[in-house]
């Protein structure tokens, strides 16, 4: 990251020292937002998608600049790069995001007091939201479409990769807020200079929440630098416990799954448990499908013994540092347990709480696991693949959280609010 | 505080380097605690309410040790005091908790996925629970019994003016737990060496959420240091704006019960703001009232003038720092306003956003109070008093939250819990 890098929205900014002032006028800017009807906002956000769709030659030509500025090797390359395609999906995206129904101003608890005070909680959107993320350019379209839909506004802290990408896709929504009446501050694109990271880290009069999206690096340097509470949508190192009673085509099925169909992401398996009596039978299984995918299996010395008698090509002895690995590719760690007893031992001891299966066809057992395993998400005898805001029916998700304060599991929009309590007298006072 | 005191409860202790091997004690024990049905926790808790009573004498000799040791002049002192009468207090709020509804376990979510995994999403307990507290002994036995109630294990570091009590306190619920046959790291009292605040803090593996209960300057460090989710239980600027439509009996009221009925707790009045149109007319009202409990009066200059011809007797011209700030005790200040919009951007300026009220007749113009001021608790026409959550009906409270993420306003037993995804499913693998 450049160190004297200035967002160009804001030519004062070049002389600016802080970035306090830009996040107090979003400040202010928020209540404007905060008081939008449910029906203003949808439309305004079907206006940004329109935008965006009309201004995309705009902002491929920014994307240009900022693809043409990245060295070819650099693995981030792919996730920078928009296409015609990438944002006719984005702006589809938008046009979902505004017609999902309105999560402020749903009644969360009502009941009249003893002495006739009215009370009622209500959810009520955060104010404004924080989010620093790496160099997908996409983030800023969906953040700010989220973030505008549950009525908050939003301070954007993207990669200096992205810059001028990020830049021409502000500047179109700069537009329609204005044709709307409302300040541009709603949406802040902040100067990518890497010092006002911790400034925003510590501003927390005026922002509500910040969502680091990005590497593990990133997420660990907000933790610990910000005052600010923090969404963390952290690593996923996902078990799938095949039990001796499982249905052996189900957990084929399914382990194949969760580790193959999209290995980069943080619901894919990691590692395969399985109890002692049915391992030489069901190991063999996965085979064929796993050779397909070049898996690279890391197995522990009981499996190793049973694998290499199948002459599978991508087969290594783990190590200890295998099992609590996030492997994000087409690798797994492999170890047989004894016991279910075992089985959440090791779960307990690696997971990072994010998604965990059994396949087990007794279902006392799955209830037991369903119930004793600490994470956001748990399975019985389904792939981890589906931990996952759209496929539970939440909409377009910020991310995975794997903490356990306000949003756990997919965070989504109607984790962008919070609650307001209101009380209607009549001159009540207390005793 | 002593930078050499150790836990008595544990001789091991006095070699103890670090505490990671106690919290690690407890995120184990925290399981079983879990585990527990509700009926079987809320034995457990009523159980502890009699041991304590049983134990009453013990307690009060442990609490005298460390009420002699304090100076006399020690403003904590009465804070630290416990007497037969307090220790059946407390007794009688535990049982209160043992008899509240289960916060864990209630379906907040149910629907079939479109492939048949049945989807749950259900509260269950958090886990580990931090609280860094001070001199206040019952708080022990509060947190412990919140804590067990939803199903999580406590870790707590109180002060070390309060040793022997919180000594004294643990034991015997060490006994209980025993009893039960439940680990009794499942209530784990930490040393109160200073070093060891930092070290819990950086735990993120062990404990899931701190608490600080106690001072701006206690809350503000572990802002500062911690890495766990915390929750903040702030200072309460609370503002209360006559507007000039308002039942000035009602208005008169309301101020006065704000000031005066508790002024040493968070939501007390702190500023009055009041209309030109009746300033006149309203402010001589309050004054009778204020003259009886002395409450000092620091007027903005257009104030001053009216108040000053009553010949009020505790009457000062405010300075800017007597707006924002948490008087806490019989003192408060007052400014006149000549629009709605003045005081509400006086509210958004110097509010802790934890209680605001307006009084007025104006239906429209409370409701847009009531929507627009950001804050835990807003209310129209009655006394910020009411802002607590037994008030509410949510039980004993840990304290009132002003910040905006997991628990906004009283934090209480339904929030020492967190979600959980559940999915049923028979095979089904994503696409």
């Amino acid at each position: 990251m450049l160190e004297t890098e200035y967002c160009s929205l804001s030519p004062k900014n070049i002389y600016m020292k802080t970035i306090l002032s830009l996040l107090q006028k979003t400040r202010v800017a928020s209540s404007q937002m905060a008081q939008l009807s449910d029906k203003k906002r949808s439309e305004l956000i079907h206006a940004i998608a329109e935008a965006l769709e009309e201004n995309s030659s705009t902002i491929l030509a920014a994307n240009k600049k900022d693809y043409d500025a990245m060295a070819d090797t650099d693995p981030k390359k792919d996730r920078l790069l928009l296409t015609s395609e990438r944002i006719r999906g984005i702006v589809s995206d938008v046009h979902t995001v505004a017609d999902l129904p309105d999560p402020t101003g749903n009644i969360l608890l009502e009941r009249t007091l003893e002495n006739g005070i009215q009370l009622q909680k209500i959810s009520v959107p955060l104010g404004v939201v924080g989010v620093i993320y790496e160099s997908r350019p996409n983030v800023t379209v969906d953040v700010s479409a989220l973030a505008l839909r549950s009525g908050n506004a939003a301070v954007l802290r993207g990669g200096s990769d992205a810059v001028h990408s990020n830049e021409a896709i502000v500047s179109i929504i700069h537009r329609v807020l204005e044709r709307y009446g409302l300040p541009v501050d709603i949406v802040q694109l902040l100067p990518t200079d890497r010092k006002f990271v911790k400034e925003l880290l510590q501003a927390e009069k005026y922002v509500d929440i910040i969502i680091p999206r990005g590497s593990q690096k990133l997420i660990q340097f907000v933790r610990e630098n910000s005052v600010i509470p923090t969404i963390e949508t952290g690593a996923g190192v996902c078990h799938t416990f095949v039990e001796k009673s499982a249905d052996l085509q189900k957990a084929t099925n399914i382990v194949v799954n969760a580790k193959t169909q999209r290995p980069s992401v943080c619901n894919a398996l990691d590692t395969v448990l399985v109890s002692t009596e049915i391992a030489k039978k069901f190991l063999p299984l996965i085979l064929p499908d796993f050779e397909k995918f070049e898996v690279e299996i890391f197995a522990d010395k009981r499996s190793h013994e049973i694998l290499k008698t199948t002459g599978y090509p991508h087969l290594q002895q783990a190590k200890e540092e295998d099992f609590g690995r996030e492997f994000l590719s087409q690798k797994c760690s492999v170890k047989i347990v004894d016991s279910f007893e075992e089985a959440l031992q090791h779960i307990e001891k690696y997971s990072s709480r994010h998604s965990e299966a059994i396949v087990s066809e007794d279902k006392e057992l799955c209830e037991q696991f369903l119930t004793r395993v600490d994470a956001a998400s748990v399975f019985a005898n389904a792939s981890t693949r589906f931990s996952d805001g759209g496929v539970y029916g939440l909409g377009a998700e910020i991310g995975i959280s794997t903490q356990k304060l306000h949003a756990r599991g997919p965070f989504a929009l109607e984790k962008l609010t919070t609650e307001k309590w209101i009380l209607r007298g009549d001159g009540q006072v207390r005793e």
